[in-house]
């Protein structure tokens, strides 16, 4: 879509790292080797994780890009397409950082909101952006921190319908009961996001891939930075696509434990919403964050316009336990017990 | 310096992640741990790196800022203070990264060329960027590719007299002959970058630190993306802090080689311009560079202005004397020996 990408890009050449074979290497004023072949740069173009990541998703290499975690991935979006001034639409309630990274990178930005936490309305949706005409669209889909999956069929019509770049972060994707990557694959303005983070559970290691047509890989590649991606860190990416069949089954725990847990709030009074990820939604009482954290369980609590909101990430059913059975312990010494 | 931030960035408060000890954390949506605790997200702050870097350098924590690579770093510089359309002022002949993220975040480039490229004429420079106003100076110092070293004197000349933020990259630092950084503590407009990749041989874990006031380091944390650098890179780069001997003994190699590497090609009829990085830079006959890369030896040929110049990395001994002799080889072969 060389129509919504920025004028200055338009005329930019991707910075070039040459892959030649070599006995002697004195061309990048790299240092003296000490520990492990980590004085030379990293593989600038992540080729053995972007060849299997192919092979899983039967996608072309050219059709995925690796980031430094999504972050980076939603950053070379915005690096390539939004001009200064221009919009940047998203849902809300959502993940804080859309509308930081908007800012950053000179850009304006607005949220269109649920309902009720649970669903968006997608023909209103539609109709708010054709009337601000955004450069992009970014849909965390499942979306962080309610959980709500945006059915197929209305991702294709947001695509078809919206005149811009439509992002789709599917950070929790794994989770969820339905993907799209194969339905929408056809919408040339339509870009995913998905990461090691989650469901692969390496965080740590800061890895996420983008999966578009290779036209908008080529134009995002132009203001991707040389060697985003470090050796390290695609090493271990690599060991994680070989171990699938473990990190699927912890998949799988986690969306029955989702459940479990889910049942067991509702026994303790709260309302989780409906999710998609690897988390629950909900609305608690004052000062449970606290009370929590004197106990030394950690779940997040939200401020601002979602004051009294909690989202419980989903563990194993150990520290779900520990933490549910926490949770109980605080309402009884403070009385608020149903 | 309030006064060059980006109006948007005064505004803006930093992603906060807090550090707060527990026995479950079940606040980050965080996969389930299998390979040695990556399921976490990295310490967002660096703090021991940061608090090592601080020791070694006999400074504060909170004048340090950990990024993936220099490369980030100079991003998050322009990010924090170039409004679109503002002027980005560096040398010719340098990295050319700097004209290319300059024109990734919004702003416009122009250089001022070295003296025969081996000096800069610092009342020269300081006149040009007072008449064209730019809101950022950067300067790779010593200089890539060129080796040239700008004094510290003449730096705090330019630092005094520039109204706008100056970004001394000095990735090849512990190359030189002299270092900067006492001296330019006092200058608060003055960020100084150093790098993991060079003289601690470590490129492939992309790791770089800026250094520069507090006040300065608390504006650009609020465009760092959360999570910046990853938990092996920021092992690794400890490892590397708990080794400096072997490294220190790595750059004084460097250094030696660096002039007996320079006799050498001086022998052979090239003029290596003075250099005080990990590299020498020289006017070579056409086809050097593929007749080198037929023999698997790659040094760095230039294109456009430096068309004819090549940048040669010093390495061991062993790596500098086949690379040394295979140059003789080809200048044998095309007959083009003195």
């Amino acid at each position: 879509m060389l129509k919504y990408l920025r004028e200055d890009i338009k005329k930019l050449k991707a910075y070039k790292v040459n892959k030649i074979d070599y006995q002697i290497k004195l061309d990048a004023n790299e240092g003296i080797a000490w520990l492990n072949g980590y004085n030379r740069y990293p593989d600038d173009s992540c080729s053995e994780l972007r060849e299997k990541l192919a092979k899983n998703l039967g996608m072309k290499r050219e059709e995925i890009l690796m980031g430094n975690g999504s972050s980076e991935l939603i950053e070379l979006v915005m690096k390539a397409y939004l001009e200064a001034e221009e919009l940047v639409i998203s849902i809300s309630p959502t993940f804080s950082m859309y509308k930081i990274f908007t800012i950053i990178h000179k850009g304006n930005y607005e949220e269109y909101p649920l309902k009720d936490m649970t669903s968006l309305d997608v023909e209103g949706f539609i109709e708010f952006v054709q009337s601000k005409k955004p450069k992009i669209v970014i849909l965390s889909n499942p979306n962080n921190p309610t959980g709500t999956l945006i059915p197929k069929e209305d991702i294709i019509k947001i695509a078809q319908a919206c005149d811009c770049m439509i992002v789709l972060d599917e950070a929790y994707v794994e989770f969820a009961e339905e993907e799209t990557l194969e339905e929408v694959r056809q919408y040339k303005n339509l870009i995913v996001l998905r990461t090691f983070s989650k469901a692969l559970g390496l965080a740590g290691i800061r890895l996420g891939y983008m999966i578009a047509d290779a036209e908008i890989i080529d134009y995002i590649n132009r203001v991707r930075s040389p060697y985003n991606v470090n050796s390290l860190t695609q090493a271990t990416g690599l060991r994680a696509l070989e171990n699938e069949e473990e990190l699927t089954g912890n998949v799988r725990l986690i969306k029955e434990e989702r459940e479990r847990v889910r049942t067991r709030l509702e026994e303790m009074g709260y309302i989780p919403l409906p999710s998609q990820g690897n988390f629950l939604f909900f609305k608690g009482e004052e000062g449970l964050y606290t009370a929590l954290v004197e106990k030394k369980v950690l779940i997040r609590a939200y401020g601002g316009d979602l004051k009294g909101y909690y989202r419980l990430t989903i563990g194993t059913s150990e520290e779900n336990d520990i933490a549910l059975a926490t949770m109980e312990e605080v309402r009884n010494e403070t009385g608020k017990d149903k």
